[in-house]
C-alpha cells in the first residue's frame, strides 16, 4: 500500500501567485540554522544567560502571564524608561523614555524609520559591504537602495563618503559602527562629518557597540538630533538574541513620527517584562564583553599567524582570507564541525568570537585547511 | 530656584523633520489606554488565563530563556505545526505546518501580505466600516486603498460587493468575518462567490471567528487555495492579547511567498515558547467563548429593551446607537467608569463583551443615559 501524504494547496505554486514583480526570483534572507557543534556564524554571544537572569526573566514573565488577555502597553514606557537610564549610562548623555523607541529585534527598528522617512520615490545610501538586512529592507519599503563603496580595507574614506552624501542626497543615511561584516568602527568626528553632509536622516546601526572602544554616536545626540538616529540590539552584547530586542536612541520627535506606522501593540508583554529583567542584569552581561574583546584579539592575532589575511575588528566577529573559493573553505570548515558565514564577500569569511574553547576548535581547523583553501 | 527637566533634542519639531509627505498630520492608532473599572473597548476576553495555564507559560519560558543568546527558529516549526492542528480541530481541513505562518499579532501578518501582495501601484478593497487597521497598514506599505460599501444595516451585499471587485479588480480584498466592528459574518457560499469575483489575493480577517456560529473560510481552502488566506488571532477568543500571536492558513506557496518580506528572527523564542504553552490550554481557554456567545446574546437583548438600536453580532461585541452624538455619549459612559469604543461610526458605539458583572455595569450604565444620548 502506497500513501500519499499532501498539504491542503500544495498543488499551488509560487508562480500561480500575484506576488509583486520585483519579489520573483528573490531567496529569503537568513543564514543556515544548522545543528552544528561550533555555531559561530550569527554574532551571537556565546555565553548563556546567568542561572539569576533567566530566573529573573522567568519571574517577569510569570506576572505578566497573569494579564496575558489584555493588550500590552502599547507605549512600552517602562521598557523605554529602563533602556534610557541603560544609554545614559552607557553614554554620559542624559536621555529619557521620549528618547527612546523598541521593537521586536532592530530589523523592525529599521523598518519602521523607512517607512517614516523612506519609501517610493525616497532614497536610502548604505556604505558596502554592511549589514545585508538594510538593503533588504529597503526594498521591502521600496525605498531606493543606492549602494556606496568602502575602501578596499573596508574601512569608510570620510571624504569620499561626504562627496557621494553631498552628491546623491539620499534620504536616509546607514552608517554601521563598529560595520557588520567588517568590524571598523567611525570615530565621532567621523560620524559628525557625515552627519553634517547628510541632508536627510542618519541612522548610525550600532549593533555591535557594546564591543567598540569608540564612543558611541549617542554622544552627538545633543548637537544632531534633527537628523541622527542611534539603532541598537539587545541580541549580542546582551546575550538577548532569542528575545528580540531592537532599541533606537533619537530625539523625541523622531519617536513621535515612528508612531505614525508603528503596528500597534508590537511588542508583546512577555518582550517588554523579559527584557526588562534582562536590563536588570546588565552588569553579569556585558560583563562577558571584556572577555570576547579579549578572546577577539587571539584570534586576529591566531589567525594571522596562520597565514590569513584579517581585517581589524572592533565587534565580536572577525572578516578573513584570502580564500580561493570563500564557499568552498566554508563548506570545508562546515565539515569540520565548525559553522561560520559566508557574508558573499568574494575570498572573505567572518567568524563570530565564541567561547575560548570554540576559538581554539575553529583556529584548529582554520589551520588544518589553510594550506588547500587559502588562496596562492 | 526653578527646575527645567528636558529631553535631549527636545527642540526638534515633528516639522523639523523630513518624513513622507502622506505621513504629515496623521495621528497614531489607538484605542485610548485608560485605567478603568470596566473596560470594554478592544474586543479582549475578560477572564484571565487559568492558573494552569500561566504556569505552564511560565515554565516554558524558563526553558526556553535558557538559549536567550541563541536567535529564535526562524521558520517557527514547532509553533506553526501546533497551531496547523489547532486549526484542523476548528475546522475538519486537516492543515500541516506548510499551511501556517505566525508572527507578532494579526497586524504583522497583514502587513506582510501587504508587503507581499500589495505595494505601490497596487490596490486594496475592503468593506467598510471594517477593521481600521486595513486602509492603516495599506497606508504604510503603500496599497493603494478603496473603500466599498457596505448595507446600511452593515452587512455586505454579496451582489453589489461582486460587482465592486469585478469593477474595480483589487490585488488583495480584504473580508472581516465575523465583521469589526459590526459584528456580521459571511456564510461560505457567499465568501466563496466573492472569492471567485476576486482576481487577486482574498484576506479572510477572522479575528473573531471562534465566537461564530458559522463555517471557517478554511473550509475553502481546498478548493480556493490560490486566492485565499485566513488570517487569525489568538488575542481574542485565546485570551492571549498581551502574547502578540496572529497567524493565517493558506496554500503552502503562500507562507512561502511571505518568506521574502517577513523580517528575519522576527518571532521571539519566548513568543513561540508561550504561545505553544497556551495552546495546549485551548481547551480551557476556548472554554469561555460559549459563555461569552451567551453573555453576548443577553446584552443584545437586554440593550434592545432598554430601547438602543443594536447590530445582530456574531463575535464578542456589540454595535449599538443610535446615539445624538456618539463621542458626547462614549465620555458619558466613561465618567460613569465605563470605557467602551468610538469606532467613527456616527451615532454608534461598540462594547466588548465581558464578564457577567461588567455586563451588568455597562447596561446599568447604559440605561442610566439612555434617555439623556439617545437620538430622538
Amino acid at each position: 500500500m502506497t500513501c500519499f501524504v499532501s498539504a491542503v494547496g500544495d498543488e499551488v505554486t509560487l508562480d500561480d501567485l500575484p506576488l509583486r514583480d520585483d519579489l520573483r526570483g528573490r531567496s529569503p534572507y537568513g543564514a543556515p540554522q544548522l545543528d552544528v557543534a561550533v555555531r559561530l556564524n550569527t554574532n551571537e554571544n556565546p555565553y548563556p544567560p546567568p542561572p539569576e537572569l533567566v530566573a529573573d526573566v522567568t519571574q517577569a514573565v510569570q506576572a505578566a502571564a497573569v494579564d496575558l488577555h489584555r493588550y500590552p502597553d502599547r507605549n512600552a514606557e517602562a521598557l523605554r524608561t529602563d533602556l534610557a537610564a541603560y544609554l545614559t549610562g552607557a553614554s554620559g548623555v542624559t536621555l529619557g523614555m521620549a528618547n527612546v523607541w523598541a521593537a521586536n529585534g532592530s530589523n523592525e527598528i529599521l523598518q519602521q524609520i523607512m517607512q517614516t522617512f523612506g519609501g517610493p520615490g525616497r532614497t536610502a545610501v548604505g556604505f558596502e559591504p554592511s549589514y545585508s538586512m538594510h538593503p533588504i529592507i529597503a526594498a521591502g519599503t521600496r525605498t531606493e537602495w543606492l549602494p556606496a563603496p568602502r575602501r578596499a580595507d573596508f574601512a569608510i574614506d570620510v571624504d569620499a563618503a561626504v562627496a557621494v552624501l553631498r552628491e546623491r542626497a539620499p534620504d536616509i543615511t546607514f552608517l554601521t559602527s563598529p560595520n557588520n561584516p567588517t568590524g571598523q568602527s567611525l570615530e565621532p568626528a567621523e560620524l559628525a562629518a557625515l552627519i553634517d553632509a547628510a541632508p536627510g536622516v542618519v541612522v548610525v546601526d550600532e549593533a555591535y557597540a557594546e564591543f567598540s572602544d569608540r564612543p558611541t554616536a549617542i554622544t552627538l545626540l545633543p548637537t544632531h538630533g534633527r537628523k541622527l538616529i542611534v539603532s541598537r540590539t539587545m541580541s549580542k552584547a546582551f546575550a538577548f538574541a532569542g528575545g528580540r530586542l531592537g532599541y533606537l536612541a533619537a530625539a523625541p520627535a523622531v519617536v513621535d513620527a515612528l508612531q505614525l506606522v508603528r503596528l500597534p501593540y508590537h511588542l508583546s508583554s512577555l518582550t517588554q517584562a523579559a527584557a526588562r529583567a534582562a536590563l536588570r542584569h546588565a552588569d553579569a552581561t556585558l560583563g562577558s564583553v571584556a572577555l570576547l574583546r579579549a578572546e577577539r584579539d587571539r584570534v586576529v592575532a591566531e589567525l594571522a599567524s596562520i597565514g590569513y589575511d584579517v581585517v581589524p575588528s572592533d565587534a565580536n566577529f572577525v572578516l578573513f582570507g584570502r580564500f580561493a573559493d570563500a564557499p568552498r573553505a566554508w563548506r570545508a570548515l562546515l565539515d569540520r564541525g565548525v559553522l561560520i558565514r559566508d557574508v558573499g564577500i568574494p575570498e572573505r569569511l567572518r567568524v563570530t568570537i565564541g567561547t575560548p574553547e570554540e576559538n581554539d576548535t575553529f583556529l584548529q581547523v582554520a589551520a588544518d585547511v589553510v594550506e588547500r583553501e587559502l588562496r596562492r
